[in-house]
C-alpha cells in the first residue's frame, strides 16, 4: 500500500527469507535495506518464490528456472544487488521502529483479508527502463492463486513420492485456491497405500485441507474429473478420514482460534480387484489425430 | 441388442410405465405389443423419460415440451399408436416367455454393466421415412448420462422448494453421471437450514449420492465453482453428514449388497454472519458487456 | 395475553398467513384490522392450521374438512368476513407502531417460552352469542401439541410417499411434543429405503429431530411398539445417523443459536432376509371377536 | 418339549446353578438327578429366577420373598428336597449321554429362537395334587419377559447406586423385552454423571443394549415419558454413546457371530442450569383427589 | 498449609467421612473438633484413605490391614480418640466462619491446582514423641498419587468381577496418575465382554477416563506390556469406544466446565479364534531358576 | 531354514535391494549369485539394513556409520565382493527356478508369521575364521526388533522436520515392537500443528499404526511418560483421529485383507495457553550431580 510520496507497505510472510532477515536487523536496532525488483522474466518470479532453506540464493534458483544465470548489478543508494535485467527497481529501507494500518487487500481466498499493522519502507531511490514493461497481479483472483501454488507443487511431489514411489502427479487446483486443496494420482499397487500418501501431503504443505487421490488414468487438472473418481470409485465410510483442529492458513475463512482447521482425506481409487472396466470407444486408439487435423 | 433377423433385446427399466404394462400382459400369459419410435424433435425423448405417475400419458408430456400436440398415427401390425412425424418405428411384441443373455452396455456410470437376463422383442413390421434422422446416444457417455437426468431435476426442485422456498436452482452434473450428484443454489435465510434441503434431495432420488448445498453467488453448472465453495465456506465436522447404508443405484460401482451405498449431505453455504466479503473489482458493474463487443 | 380492556398481544408466527398479511400493512405504515373467531366446529380449527400456501383460503379447508361450505358473515366494525356460526368474534386492528412484551405461555414443549415483545391488537368491537360454547386450549399441554401436529402429518405423507410408494401411515407422536418426532411405517421393498424416507420427513418439517421408520405390522401410534421395534430390529451402528447444526424450532429446549439441533434418523426395519419369525398363537385368526363380544 | 412318554427336553442356560451341577455330574460320567416344581406361589418363582451365586441356596430367596420359610419335602424316586407346597413335582434324571434337537419356542424377545440339540430328561415319577393349580407363561409374550428380567433389577439397582447414591429407579420395560432396555431415574448433581450410571447398568447385566437416564420426575415405567425427555432434554451428539462389538445375548436377533450386539447410552437428564421450567397447573397441589373421589 | 503460628489451613474432599461430619456442624453453626494424626504404620494410612460408607470405622479397617487392633487413646484438648502409636497428634477445631486462601500445591495430577478458599483449623494442641519419625508425602510425585489410589482398586476389582468372573488383576498405574487410568486383566471367554468390563470399571470410579482391557497373559503392572497388547491385538475402529461429557476429576487439566472429561473404553484383548501364537524360546519351562542361580 | 547339507531358504523383503537384483536375473532366466556376511562390526549391520534407493551403495553407509571405509574382498567362488573382515562368508545361489516351504519362525511382532513357498540358496563355498564371532539375532525377541526399526527413525525424523522444524527427537518403541508404534517430540509452536506431524510420520513409514506427538519436556523413550502425556494434557474427541483401512504391514496380526489395518494418530501437546504449570521441587537445579556421586 502507498502510503505516501517515499513511503511503502510490506507484509513481510512469516516462513520468508526477508522475513528473517530482518528479525536480525530488529534485534540490532537498525532499519534493513530493501530494493523491490519489479518485471523480469516469469521464471524469475517462481524462483523468487521458491520455498528453499536459508542459505540457499533464491537468484540462484531463478537462474536454474531461466536456464541462464541470472546478471545481477548493484543499487544506486544501498549495498544490495538487483538484477541487471529488471524493468523497475525500488531501493529503501524497513524501518525497524514504524508500522501503518494497511490492506484490507484480496487474497488468495478470494475474500478480503483484514487490517493489520505492517511494516513499511521509506523509499530511496527509484532506477528504471523507458516504458517497463512489468506482470502485474490482480491481487484475489487466479493469478495471486497460481503464484503461491506453484512452487509448492515441488516439495509435496517429493514427499508423496517417498510414500508411494508410483505417484503420477499432484496438483492444487485454483478451485482450492491454489492452496487448500491437493489432488494426487498414483498407479495404486496397494489396497490402502493412498491413505498413506494423503498423510505425506498434509505432512507438505499445513495450508492444505482437502487431499483426494486418484487412479493414474483420471485427469487431476479437471476439477470434474476429480470428482467424477469421488463420485464413482469412492466409499465415504471406508476410504475418508477427518483430522479435526489442525493447523491451517491464518486466511481461511472456515478457520476458527485463528488459524485451526479441519482437514479431509479422500482415497478415490478403485479396488484393485473386481471392478466393472471403464466404457471404450472400439477403435480410438487407431485414430491419429495429428493426420486428421494436418 | 439385436438378437437376430427380426429380434431386439430390450429391458424394461423398474420404475418404468412399459414394465408396469408388461407385468400385466405377464400375469394374463400374453405377449404384449410394442412399438419402438426412432427418431423425433429432441423434447419428445425428455417427454418420454419424464417421471409420471402410471396414468399420466407421456405422450402429452412430449407434447407440452414442444409446445404443440403430439401428431399420433396407428400401428401397421398392431393397434398401438406412435408420432407421424418419427422418423422410424419398430413394431412387434413382447414375449412373456422367452428371455435371452444381454448386455455389457455401456452405462450412465462410464463403465460397462453386467450381463442379465433380458427380454426380447419379436419384430413384426418396420415403417421408416426414406433418409431417416435420428439423434444416436453414445451408450456410457454425455447424452446417455443427460437424457436420464434432466427429467429428475422437476421433482428435485419441486421438493426442495418444499423445504426451502428461497431455492434458486438445483442440477445433477454430468460429474456425478447426472445421477449420483446434485448441487442446490439456496438464498439461505437460516442456520442449518441446508440440511433440510439434503434431506429434500435425497427423499426426491433414491440414487442420488452426493449434495452439496450452496448460496446462490455460486454457479451450480460449474463443478470448480462448488469445490470452491466447498474449500472456502464449509466446516467438514460441523456441516456434514454421512448415511450408511442406504438405498441407491444397483449400477452403483460402489454399491454393495447390490445396491446399498454411503451418502453425503455437504452444507457449504457461509454463515449468516461473521464471514469476509467477496473480492471484488471495483468498475465491473460500469461496465456493459454489449457495448464493448458490439 | 390481555394487555388491557380493550388491547391483547397477539404472536404472528413466522410462517402463518396472517404475518404474511400484516407485514404488507406494516410496509404501508397502516395498521392491520383483524377479526379473532372464538368457538366452532372442530374442524374449522384443523382447516385454519392448515399448511397451505399463500393465495389458498383456509376457509375452504375448513369447509372441506367440516365437508359443507363454511357460512361467513361481515363484521360489525371492519370489512373482514368470519365465520356466521362462530360463538364469539373479537373484532379490532394489529398496530403497526406498538410492541409489548407477552407471555411467558406454557409451550407445546411443556416448558414455559421465553418473554418476547409482540404486537397488540386493539379491540373495537366484540359480537356474541349468549351462553357462547367453545373448545378451550390447555396451552402446554396434549390438545396444545395436537392442534399444531395434526395439520402437519398430510404433507409428510404425501413427500413420504413420493420417496416410498409403500409407506403405510405417518405419525408425529405427543411424546414428540407433536412437533420433534416422527414415526412412518412402510412395507419395505428394498434395504436401505428408510434412509431415503427419513430424508423426505425432514424435508417436510424442519421441527421434526427423531425419525423412527419401522415395518408396517408395527403401530406407529403406540411408543412401546415403536421402541421394541428399535430394540429388537435396528442395528445402530449401521443403521441410525445423525444430522449436526440442522435448522430446528426456536421453542425447542435442546436448540443453540437459536433454533439450531442435531437430528437422528433411525432405520427399524428388518432385514428382508434372514430374520426370526414373530411368535403368533396358533388358532389366533380364527377367533372372531365380533362373535364373541356379541 | 414332551419328547415321549417319560422324556422331556431340557435347556440349562449357562448362568444357571442347574447348569453348574450338571456339569460336574457330566464330568463324572453321570446322570444327574432332578426334580421339577410345577405351580406354587408366584413369590416362589422369582426366588427360583434370583441371580445369586453358586452357594446360595434359591429356596432360601423364595421363602425370604414369601415371608415364611419355604416347606420341604424328600422325593419319592430320588434324594432330592421339593417344596412341600408344590402342585405337581416331576422327578427324574437328565442323561449325561443323550441330546434331542428342541424347539423352536417362542422367546422372550418376542421372536421365535432356533432348533438346539438339548438335554433330556428320563422321569422316574410324577406326583401331584388332586385339580393342580399352577401359572403357566405364555412363551414369547408379556409373562415369558417379566419373569426373567424382574428379578435382574435389583443387581443393577445396586450397581447403580455405587456409581450415583442419588438413583431413584430403575426399570427393564417389556418395550425391550424385560432384557435390552434399561431405563433409570436419577436426581442429578453433576453434569455428565449420567454416563457413568449407564456404565454400572452395562456392568451389571450383559444383556442390556439401551441405556436411558433420566431427571427423576420423569415416570420410568411410562415408555412415552421416557421418550418425552430424549425429545426434549438430550442433544444426541454430546450426551450419547455407542459401544460396537460388545457382549449381548445370543437370542438378540440384531446379534452378529452368535451374540455380539451394538450398544447405546443416551443421557436425557436436563443440564444443571439454564433450562426452561416445565409448565405447571396453577392450583394443583392444593388439590386433594382423596377429598374429591371420596 | 500453615496460616500462622496456631493456624492450619484444610481441605475437606467432598466425599470424605470429615466433610459429611463437618457438614451437620456448620449446619449447627458450631465449629467441629479434629485431630490429625501424622506418623504412624503404612498400614494405617491406607485404611484411612479406604472408601468405606458412612457408618463404617476407618479406624477398623487401619487395624484390619495392620493385622491387630488400633490401640486408641484419648486427646488432650478435645473428645477425640486418636491411634495411641501415633507419632505426633495436632488437636484443635475446624472454624465453621473462618475460610482463608490455600494453595496452590502440587496434584496427584503432576501439576499444581489452582488456589481456593479453604477452611481453616485452629490448634488447640500439638501432643509428640520425642524425635517422631514419620512417612511424608512429596505431593504432586509418586506416593502422593499412590496413597489415593491404591484404597480404590478393590472397589473396582469387586465391580469387575461381577461384569466378569474371570477377571484375574485390576491396576491403575501412576502413568495415570494412579486415578486417570485402568488396566485390567481377564480370561476372555466371549468376544466383546470387554465391553460390559470397561462399564464396570467407569461406574466404580467416576474419575477413570482410560480403561485398557486385556488378556491375563499381559502383565498389567507393566505400561509398555499394555501398550504392545493395543498395538498387536487391538482393533480401533472396532473394539475402542468414546464416551464425550461424562464426570471426571475436577483437577484433570483435560476437564472442561469444571469436570467434564471425555472418556475412552479400549479392548485389547486378542480374538478367542485365528490369532497367531506367541513366540516361544523352547525349553524355557525346562530351566529352574532356583537351582541356576543357587 | 536349513533345507539341506548345501541348501538355505531365504526371503527376499519387497523393499530390499536383493530382490530388486534378483527380479531382473529371473526375467533373464538365470540363478543370482549371493554371499552372506555372518559376523561384523554392528555398524555393518545398520548400514546393511538402511533404507537407501536403489544405486546407493549400502557398504558406503556402513563404512560411514563405522568412520571408516569398509575393506572388501572378492569371493572365492562367485565374482561378488564381501568384506573382508567378515567371520563367515557364504557363497552361493539363489535358484530361479525352486521355491520351498519356509517357516515358521519368530517375527518382529512377538508371534510367528505364517508358513510360504520362499526362495532357496544353493552354497558353493564357505569361508570363515577359526572360532568366528558373531552376534545372532534372536528371532521374535527385542534384538530382531531393534534391527529393522532403528535405521527407520533417520527417514521418519527428516520428514517430521519438514513438517515442523522444532521436532525434537523421534522413536519406534519395542512395546510397538520397533514397527507399529512412533513417538515424537516437538517444541510445540502452533495449536494443531502436531496433527501434520502425524502425517509426516505416516507417510514415511507404512507400517507405523500408532503416531503419538508429545512436547519436548516428555521423554518419549519412556512408554509411562507417554502415556501420562496422553492421560494429563490430550483431549480425545478434539485432538486424536482414525484412518480406517490404510496399508500396514503384512504380518501385522490385527490386519485384515492381508495388510489392510487402522492407524490412530493422537496429539498429546497441552495447549499453548491456559495449562496449569508442572510440579517442580524447589532447589533441584541447584544439585551438581556430578558432584554429589563424585
Amino acid at each position: 500500500m502507498l502510503h505516501g510520496k517515499n513511503q511503502l507497505g510490506i507484509h513481510m510472510a512469516e516462513v520468508s527469507h526477508v522475513n528473517y532477515v530482518y528479525s536480525r536487523y530488529e534485534k540490532m536496532g537498525k532499519d534493513m535495506p530493501i530494493s523491490i525488483t519489479v518485471g523480469h522474466h516469469p521464471a524469475f518470479y517462481l524462483g523468487c518464490l521458491s520455498f528453499v532453506p536459508i542459505g540457499i540464493d533464491e537468484y540462484g534458483v531463478a537462474g536454474a528456472l531461466m536456464g541462464e544465470p541470472l546478471r545481477i548489478v548493484k543499487c544506486v543508494s544501498n549495498d544490495l544487488e538487483v538484477p541487471a535485467d529488471a524493468e523497475i527497481v525500488i531501493e529503501g529501507s524497513v524501518s525497524f521502529k514504524e508500522r501503518k494500518p494497511e490492506a484490507p487487500f484480496g487474497e488468495f481466498t478470494t475474500m478480503y483479508g483484514g487490517q493489520h499493522p505492517y511494516h513499511v519502507v521509506n523509499v530511496s531511490a527509484i532506477t528504471m527502463r523507458k516504458k517497463p514493461i512489468y506482470l502485474d497481479c490482480l491481487s484475489g483472483h487466479l493469478d495471486h492463486q497460481l503464484l503461491g501454488g506453484t512452487g509448492r507443487l515441488s516439495v509435496i511431489y517429493k514427499t508423496v513420492r517417498m510414500a508411494c514411489p508410483t505417484v503420477t502427479d499432484v496438483f492444487m487446483p485454483p478451485s482450492g485456491c491454489c492452496r487448500f486443496t491437493c489432488y494426487v494420482a498414483i498407479k495404486k499397487r496397494h489396497e490402502g497405500e493412498a491413505k498413506n500418501v494423503i498423510g505425506a501431503v498434509m505432512a507438505s504443505d499445513p495450508f492444505i485441507k482437502y487431499v483426494v487421490v486418484v487412479d493414474d488414468d483420471v485427469n487431476i487438472f479437471n476439477d470434474s474429473a476429480v470428482i467424477q473418481a469421488i463420485a464413482t470409485r469412492h466409499k465415504p465410510d471406508k476410504d475418508a478420514f477427518m483430522i479435526k483442529n489442525a493447523k491451517g492458513h491464518p486466511l481461511d475463512p472456515t478457520a476458527s482460534d485463528g488459524y485451526v482447521v479441519t482437514k479431509i482425506g479422500i482415497d478415490a481409487t478403485k479396488p484393485l480387484q473386481d471392478f466393472p472396466p471403464t466404457v471404450m470407444v472400439p477403435g480410438t486408439d487407431d485414430v491419429d489425430l495429428n493426420t486428421i487435423f494436418a
